[in-house]
């Protein structure tokens, strides 16, 4: 099986898979009742939430289940606010974090509140002097992702941590990619996390609150899971997650290891089978199942089919793979090209031979895309007018970066090319050709229709 | 087993326990992926959601897969208000409604919006003219159950549905209680439903709009059903409960017959077998299943306690029941006695030696919680002083009753009694006492510490 999208979900654990089947005749009943049936089902929501507040190194009354960790995300940020809503409206967000956090906060400044998004480097890390400096009297909350979702990048929770105590401000840590792996680091004060990420059931999510930490609920709420989490609990689904994070985590030592090496073996080996590839994420502070990288004069969409129909299934932040034709905000944030993008996110267990597999596969769906696009193998070197313009107007990713490379050579060392373009992507990826390239990109200006990229030819 | 909690929950259909472990592993995925893997989540997705469609008389595309029927009504109240936001901010709902839907309607108030409570008559039953005259030109919705969770009064929708089409206002309706039996009648505009109702799993609600009706959906949202439920989808429960959708509908009208005369025995048997009962609900509009009386000089707790350690399952409106300490708002609503309550609601399938059995058992509960109680078995008969005052502050219910009960004989035809009490039932139960002996409720006066509550001897 080449399925190398566990970053999205992953299959049933078969311990989660047992303990959902084991508790479908005991879970089913309201455990606010007090008669039998009530009771037991109580006993395993308990029992479920102290395995879970164990895996996450909190006390299990501040955990709570929510029905999904875009929920507990959604719940969690809404409630911190809610609850500092004295101290003013300001909120911190790195630039990559997940939808959920970007969609809260897009709620938040709709309500006439304020956000600050803290920039990453190229490799997607947040420089935690970001979050220092953003913070300010009027900040009810900071959020940072403990580990990036599209590029892998860990982030300096612990550090930003401290730095949001000292100025007593909580930090909420969206712990969806790295739960798995091992508790959260640092002094932080919300979490949320999400089980299909560790093998559990999709409809169980996570919201821990640290004791202390101003919450209100927002909207209608009823009595269960402390106010945080209206609608009945489903609790088969609960305990097969609290069981499969507790089995995915005696693993974790050994499997992250053994991850590590493959996705490793992954950076080194695809920039030497695929020419124009750029590995994106940080090659060292890393999840160690995900890797990304990104094939100029390629087609995401037309990428992913190919591989697909190979047997393997990954995701990609390329623009043409997404509903609004714009590149992934997280490659945009970083500054890197998103044409032709892969995330290849391995499951634990996954077979070394898969992997190899892709391996191979990959030069050649590559080219035959590449091939099919009509993409440039080398550049023509001919002398041409000191300016060209290259009208992509209406086309979309990679083909203005593909006409671009293939007019490129018909200007002489210290010309220009003016690449016009309407496709979002474009913003991002000619700039990025330019770096892998070593061409100067100069810069964009407003043209008729879209807009004017102007790149000078250096050598 | 004495499982008589069905309004609650039910335990796992077999078809969709089936289907839940039939799907566990081909709808783990992300059904928004293009791969292998998602196309065969997004199938069995789209597959449940036209069962589920057909099973509702709506079309699959106006059907929303929520994690709960209580997110489905918190959804559904909040996007259609905000999508009428500019004919107004006033909301109608009747005073018998869930939780979820009260607790929507306190959400608006606190936001400067304004609510309609519709009464009830004493069986539970909305008049249709009371939305009539409630509708205002700045209502923006409507929201009417199809049937009482509490006590299974059958609402008059249709015609509730027609006067607010006639109107231009939308009518949400709330079909928790009734979708297993049969889809729901008349025009109405959005609905929601729970899917552990029917034997689905806990997990799954469905939110129905129908196209042209306005709505915003409210919160931080994402590009998942329709906008209307962020989250990933937790797709082998969907299709678990819309297997057991089908299923339950197969056997509905079947079904219905026999356990409509089931509870019709409860209802004739129980004030022939127990003194001082109030059965109450609409005798004749009623679900099948449903059945709830109230016991004169009973602590509803007791009582529960009493009938799970014979082996039976139920659930109490009373205050003793209830973590705030008042009683239902739907018995209140309703104006009838609440002590000692008691809800019968039978699970589809169950055998008519249970209900015989719960017949059996039932009085001698109901007399061993009185004698605890030192209920008063009749009255005494002696002259006494014409006004009496019974102190019965920091006494919880039903003991405010049964010290009336115990003085009311002191006082001659034509005297009074005052009882003291801080006891929120005493409002509710002290009136219904009288309606049932045939006394005369004179009303409540303020007092120190709680209020008086006086009673006139007419007989």
């Amino acid at each position: 099986m080449g399925y190398f999208d566990a970053a999205s979900a992953v299959p049933l654990h078969p311990v989660a898979r047992q303990a959902l089947l084991a508790s479908l005749d005991e879970g089913w009943a309201d455990p606010a009742r007090l008669y039998r049936e009530g009771r037991k089902a109580r006993m395993l929501l308990d029992a479920a939430r102290e395995a879970a507040a164990e895996a996450v190194g909190c006390r299990a009354d501040e955990l709570a289940f929510t029905s999904s960790g875009t929920r507990a995300v959604h719940a969690g940020v809404a409630g911190a606010l809610a609850g500092r809503r004295r101290v003013g409206r300001h909120l911190i967000v790195s630039a990559v974090e997940h939808s959920s956090v970007l969609h809260s906060a897009e709620v938040l400044e709709a309500d006439g509140g304020t956000v600050t998004q803290v920039p990453v480097n190229r490799a997607g890390l947040v420089d935690p002097a970001g979050y220092a400096a953003a913070l300010r009297p009027d900040t009810a909350l900071a959020c940072l992702q403990s580990a990036n979702h599209e590029v892998g990048t860990v982030q300096p929770v612990g550090e930003v941590a401290e730095l949001c105590r000292a100025a007593g401000v909580p930090l909420l840590v969206d712990a969806a990619q790295s739960l798995a792996w091992g508790p959260v680091e640092g002094d932080w004060s919300l979490l949320a996390a999400s089980a299909h990420k560790w093998g559990g059931p999709s409809g169980v999510g996570l919201l821990v609150v640290r004791k202390g930490v101003r919450f209100a609920a927002q909207g209608p709420v009823d009595e269960r899971e402390s106010g945080r989490a209206p609608g009945f609990e489903d609790i088969p689904a609960i305990v097969a997650a609290a069981a499969s994070l507790r089995a995915v985590r005696a693993q974790a030592a050994q499997e992250a290891v053994r991850l590590r090496e493959l996705t490793e073996r992954i950076r080194a080996r695809v920039p030497q089978t695929v020419a124009d590839v750029e590995v994106v994420g940080d090659p060292e502070r890393r999840l160690p199942g995900i890797v990304t990288f990104s094939c100029l004069y390629v087609d995401g969409e037309a990428l992913l089919h190919e591989l697909d129909r190979e047997g393997f299934s990954v995701s990609s932040g390329s623009s043409c793979t997404s509903s609004t034709l714009t590149p992934s905000h997280v490659l945009k944030a970083m500054g890197v090209l998103s044409e032709g993008n892969v995330r290849v996110s391995l499951p634990a267990g996954v077979a070394e031979e898969d992997v190899e597999r892709f391996l191979a596969v990959l030069p050649g769906a590559v080219s035959g895309v590449r091939e099919k696009l009509g993409a440039p193998t080398a550049p023509a070197v001919q002398a041409g007018p000191r300016e060209l313009l290259v009208d992509s107007l209406g086309k979309r990713c990679p083909i203005p970066v593909i006409e671009l490379a293939k007019a490129f050579g018909g200007v002489p060392v210290g010309g220009t090319v003016r690449v016009l373009s309407d496709d979002e992507a474009a913003r991002l990826d000619i700039p990025a050709w330019c770096e892998m390239r070593g061409q100067e990109y100069v810069g964009e200006e407003p043209a008729d229709n879209g807009t004017a990229y102007v790149v000078r030819r250096t050598r």
